[in-house]
């Protein structure tokens, strides 16, 4: 029969088993950390209608997306989250309890170009807290520390979690008379730390922005410091602008509680450059570095927004939330290494039958695995060599021998193949060598 | 602005939180006790190439696939776990170790026509060992015990795992001299319990199969016992036939060894005319039903094969394994109110501020979550009554009201919802009431 060539499709993660282990250990830390902040799990359709998915899409996004055509039907697959959020508390509100709490863990599709350390298929990891009209500040105020939990669970030390209110821009830029281009300035101070200061201030020129407002932006968004220092500095500018002023009050709001939560110093800073490109976003945003690895960009990212729903819904459901790139954030911290040492193995033992008495050897197996132990049975005739080798691949360190003279003299033995010693015990003593 | 009517695809499961932490659970139990018995991760893409997806496939499979045309490439959504197993198995053969003992749990996807109980998306959750030239039929014995394990751990009762071996009808067969028609024949008795005997009867003569052959294939798949009967009244058919007394040798070892595993007798059962429709299967094959609901059809159904990747690779690797249609399942068993009880809620205690000083709030959540015990803070203002009817709704029968006299005097109060009693206290007296 002619062979067809088996093969994965480029931006698509497939891992082996050890890599697998290691993925769903960070999955479940991260599953769990949002648990026990009480977000309730949601998990939507990939598969949604086109005219349902895409209301609000357009631009880049629609051209990613992956479309089946079926009779007169259009699906698509989600390419985030957060649209399907929207439609399920639209179709649900009345079966749903308010601030409503949902962690969604799922994979979503974008047909990028595929290039290195981009997915087509990748999981995102999202909380959104979303409320019914109205929805307090100090909801802001605890997702960083959430995001600090997560990734302290996961095995995280050096990173930080900026944070910055779009108001506070939104207001300044209205100061400053300017507030017709806030969208197009937001857009190139945020890619301050990629490009640089120089071309920061040339692509704000091109706006046809004049040199003393240009010369107060960049003075604005280069104020750094602690926290409560910026919060003091920002005071002091003494702005008589509304959104401003309701911006900066916010963001003392979300400093003071966020410490208050028990985050470590310097795991939270403030940084008016952060605006988030998306529209939707207009309070708090957050973005979070890997201190030694800002090359990777943001690795947790989110904000507060006003109307999750508007294409569905009269209601007004203002929210705040966050998003973990799953696959890729996992790609690259396997790569550096950073994450938790987990256990790479599901077993401990293995259990090699050198007799065909299965009645001794099952009788065994059950006796470990009724205590708790971890144990396998290796079936297959091989050569010792050759199941020591499968047990060393599956990080399996023990090995349970059972031959004609342990049944006979109702025993086993045990190798330890770290240690490299051997012992033939009665199995409930070998039990508790395990 | 207009809005668009918010819907999920009919087919696809969409779930209230409520359902979905039960069907978390559900999902939980089935992959801890997979992993249980060694059984590695693998989570590959719900998108394939389709040349490699559709190696195999063809008629009514072919015609249920989710297609994307994406410029040259034409990619296609799963529709089951398996043949992305042997795509992987054959990709990565140089990097596992055989046996190689893999789950998977994922969303597969089949444009089935709409109907109650089936679904479009739908999650299946699979085992196999796949051997490398050979593999022990030990291995058969064992699944029976995992299928038992994994349905106690979800906790239902009454079921029975009836296994077959196709060796033993198609040896049977082929003494009846009638091995042409093997094949239709199986699919013929396969549904013998949908149909009837007098429709199998009747179908079996379309077949142009001799009415004295008629009889003897009903009188063999009449025969039914006790599991170690069976065996006995098939060992006295004395069928001279090679394939037939290697299955009856295959069935005796998986019957043997299932019991040795610690079955409860009446969990397990030899029902000949269970052959599975599919071709792939050459040896022991098993279907599993609800005792008291057996209308709901096999509940986790799998077999033998002798080769998993052929459309892929030259190696022969022959596997055993099940699946379970964990979606539909879990909508039938919830309908049926057969799964286990289990907690509803994600946080035991809602601590209510009464007051803005959130300092002391939140050193109270800290103090709580620090004793490992569940909590979340409501932050809106609004009623007390609705505020209680929110934690009701979560399940969550714990508050704590934090109001200016508790904060004066380094207090809280705990109001039992269930018990209707409120106690104020300091948090440390409190939290061990939690």
């Amino acid at each position: 029969m002619e062979k067809i060539k088996p093969r994965t499709l480029s931006g698509f993660m497939e891992l082996l088993p050890k890599d697998q282990i290691k993925f769903n250990k960070m999955y479940d830390a991260i599953r769990k950390t949002y648990e026990s902040f009480g977000f309730l799990p949601l998990d939507t359709p990939i598969l949604e209608a086109s005219e349902v998915l895409l209301a609000k899409a357009g631009g880049e996004t629609e051209k990613q997306i992956y479309t089946i055509e079926r009779g007169d039907s259009k699906l698509v697959m989600r390419f985030d989250l957060t649209v399907p959020l929207a439609k399920y508390v639209s179709m649900h509100y009345g079966e749903l309890s308010f601030p409503f709490r949902r962690y969604q863990i799922g994979k979503v599709y974008r047909g990028e170009r595929a290039q290195k350390g981009r997915f087509r298929e990748f999981y995102q990891a999202d909380i959104d807290v979303i409320g019914d009209s109205e929805l307090s500040i100090v909801n802001d105020a605890e997702i960083p520390y959430i995001i600090y939990k997560v990734f302290k669970n996961i095995g995280l030390k050096d990173f930080v979690i900026k944070i910055n209110n779009r108001k506070l821009l939104n207001g300044y830029f209205e100061y400053l008379d300017i507030k017709d281009l806030s969208a197009d300035v937001m857009r190139i101070i945020d890619k301050l730390h990629k490009i640089g200061i120089d071309n920061v201030i040339s692509e704000l020129k091109e706006l046809g922005i004049k040199e003393d407002i240009i010369n107060k932006i960049i003075m604005f968004i280069s104020i750094s410091d602690t926290p409560y220092e910026i919060i003091t500095k920002l005071k002091e500018l003494k702005i008589n602008n509304e959104t401003f002023n309701k911006g900066l009050e916010e963001l003392e709001t979300v400093i003071n509680y966020s410490f208050n939560f028990g985050l470590d110093n310097d795991c939270l800073d403030i940084d008016l450059t952060i605006s988030r490109g998306l529209d939707y976003y207009t309070g708090t945003v957050y973005e979070t570095f890997l201190k030694d690895h800002k090359e990777i960009g943001s690795i947790c990212s989110g904000g507060r927004y006003d109307n999750l729903a508007e294409y569905y819904t009269e209601k007004q459901l203002p929210g705040v939330g966050i998003s973990i790139g799953l696959t890729r954030l996992f790609d690259q911290l396997n790569e550096l290494g950073l994450l938790n040492e987990v256990e790479l193995n599901l077993v401990d033992t293995l259990i090699i039958p050198m007799s065909d008495n299965y009645d001794y050897i099952i009788k065994t197996f059950n006796k470990i695995t009724n205590a708790n132990k971890r144990a396998q049975i290796f079936y297959e005739k091989r050569s010792i060599k050759s199941i020591i080798n499968y047990a060393l691949s599956l990080n399996i360190t023990k090995v349970i021998f059972i031959g004609d003279d342990e049944i006979k003299n109702n025993t086993v033995t045990l190798k330890d193949l770290n240690a490299h010693e051997q012992v033939t015990d009665t199995i409930e003593n070998i039990i508790n060598k395990l």
